[in-house]
């Protein structure tokens, strides 16, 4: 085991009707709040009226900034801090999914700098010294940003997504109503299954041994798979959005860190040049990648492959199993690519994505990837 | 899935030399610390001094309480509390186990009160709303006290042991450090595998459902009988040592309770009446205790007695195996007793034994014990 520190102060509350609390929690966090949403789907299903007039009812003033990009961009953050810094938002409060609650992080932060959020993710900036407090409204189990410190934001100028974390961007609070997934649609849904497995296996992979988190790594594939099958067929089961919901914060709350390094993160990399590049959803991206990624690096990582074959698909199994297992999981259970052909990308595109790949010099913490490594994971994932 | 709030400030360092750390961690909490230790051994060992130097080098005075018993009595803390009021302390740094760490939980509450601490626990007095920061140097693992907001002291006087948690009562910061478990005797090393088993115990039987706490539960119990077969023969393997402590954190700081709906905790009600009356160590009451109690209910817990039969001895095996498995590991392998007779307590104590259960009304959040229950237990357990 790898000397660790483990901290994470969120308060998260999880089930039914949860956010009837919310009010009440938002109380110590002064009296105007800037409400960040995405494309508007919140407005039609209720889910917005019920934050706001939580909100209202505690006495605190809201605006809405609205339209957050799946693929969100840091001028949606710049826009949005602006918008607050002009109401004299006391806290920020994310209504969405991922992308919503990333860009809510860039916001806290930027509330309190003059410069754009973006100088942040390339380190330009120094570090935040202070954040609004932030409340989340989660509506799409997948990224674990309602209970981490990291926000991924891009720039579609220089065709760079990167990734930030501080301490000061773990939410005050997070509220998690299962019901409020229902009406994800079932491709949204899988590419969240898709992106919860990839955080478990990124921190997984990496080298160093930490038995219980290896154990609890294959306890939350096991059941993304176990509830990724059952949820399509049964997209408004409680019990199933709930199990999803929850998996998808325990891949990304810390939970899995102790006793690692901080995981791999190369798969995560070399996804981001693709959905910079061709505005694909990040789950998707990694459907793609993974599998390439898990057989060119097979050898260097047998013994884990074997040690979670044999955890899923018993005494028997060898890590190749496990790799087949997954790839037919994701092409045939949840219907999600597993090839660059498939999410319509072309091999007259390669050429794009290595040199994106070579500019952002993506690797793995771990894992090195050169040139020729891009060009096998792209042979493996045509 | 049972609706919850997940909440764990916390700020845990686990690792070799992780107390280098507690000077610069401590300054943010004043000048005055008020230190806990139980007997002395770790003045012979040099733990003191190094948590005394690293609080001296940070520029904090630091006063001594010493002498906390391993069974902790609220007199202690009372003794605490008047020495940290005098000594104007700012934070409350506890150096040992459990009995140490939850004395001086007490002890952060008490000095901002007038009344005895014992107070809190009878709830004659009303919820602390103030608590001096608490900064925790584990010793021994066992009772996951470092990472929650639990505290158990006892009054000799009346025969009462019992349990009071509150937010304010979390560890600001713990410091866990492998190497400082190396000289804990083999049988303390044992209870405390005894004492993080019961605690999923307690959690994992309590009738709701919530699939990924019980695929959890079942690592924690797999990895402690493995390192607590392998503890008794190499007590000074880092990685042994390592599993253990971080096992024991895990077992009770709130990421097993997900889900539920808090834990029966029947089985600890009536290991307390053994040891205030007896004053064994609380981790022997457990492993008395607990093979009884399973016995005594397997008809009502037949479905998760399988589960984990499976999960830790194969597709084939059934709940009796489980039972049959965990006696014989505390029995033949920790070598710590599974019956009373086995901790020197005859047939002729069991009236004073049911007296004591009856005046506390010892029973189980979900699976209540009357008086007739309270005998069965005790013919399972002569």
């Amino acid at each position: 085991m790898e000397n660790f520190v483990a901290y994470n102060p969120t308060k998260l509350y999880f089930g039914k009707s949860c956010v009837d609390k919310l009010g009440k929690e938002a109380t110590q966090y002064g009296q105007k709040a800037l409400v960040l949403i995405g494309k508007g789907s919140i407005k039609k299903n209720g889910i917005l009226d019920k934050v706001l007039s939580q909100l209202k009812n505690a006495g605190i003033d809201s605006t809405v900034y609205e339209g957050i990009k799946s693929n969100p961009i840091y001028q949606d953050a710049d826009a949005a801090v602006a918008q607050g810094k002009a109401f004299g938002a006391t806290m920020v409060i994310a209504v969405g999914g991922g992308s919503v609650l990333d860009t809510a992080k860039a916001v806290a932060a930027g509330l309190y700098v003059a410069h754009s959020v973006w100088d942040f993710y390339t380190r330009k900036a120094q570090a935040p010294t202070q954040a609004a407090p932030l409340i989340t409204v989660l509506t799409l189990a997948a990224t674990g940003s309602e209970m981490n410190m990291f926000t991924v934001l891009q720039n579609d100028e220089t065709g760079v997504k990167s990734g930030y974390g501080h301490p000061l961007l773990f939410p005050k609070a997070s509220f998690l109503d299962p019901e409020y997934t229902y009406s994800v649609p079932l491709d949204y849904t899988a590419y969240g299954v898709a992106d919860l497995i990839s955080h478990v296996m990124e921190l997984y992979f990496e080298p160093s041994d930490s038995p219980l988190s290896h154990y609890y790594s294959s306890d939350i594939i096991q059941l993304a798979i176990q509830y990724g099958r059952a949820v399509m067929n049964n997209p408004t089961d409680y019990d199933i959005r709930a199990n999803i919901m929850w998996l998808a914060t325990n891949a990304l709350n810390g939970s899995l860190a102790a006793g690692k390094r901080g995981g791999d993160w190369g798969v995560h990399g070399f996804e981001h040049s693709l959905s910079v590049l061709f505005d694909i959803p990040h789950g998707a991206g990694l459907s793609i990648v993974y599998p390439a990624w898990l057989k060119s690096y097979q050898p260097d990582i047998s013994t884990k492959l074997d040690f979670l074959a044999q955890r899923l698909l018993g005494p028997d199994a060898k890590g190749v199993d496990y790799i087949n297992m997954l790839e037919k999981f994701y092409r045939d259970d949840l219907g999600i690519p597993t090839r660059l052909s498939e999410a319509n990308i072309g091999t007259d595109k390669h050429a794009l994505i290595l040199e994106n790949l070579r500019q952002n010099r993506v690797s793995g913490g771990f894992f090195q990837m050169d040139e020729a490594r891009h060009q096998d994971l792209l042979n493996r994932m045509a």
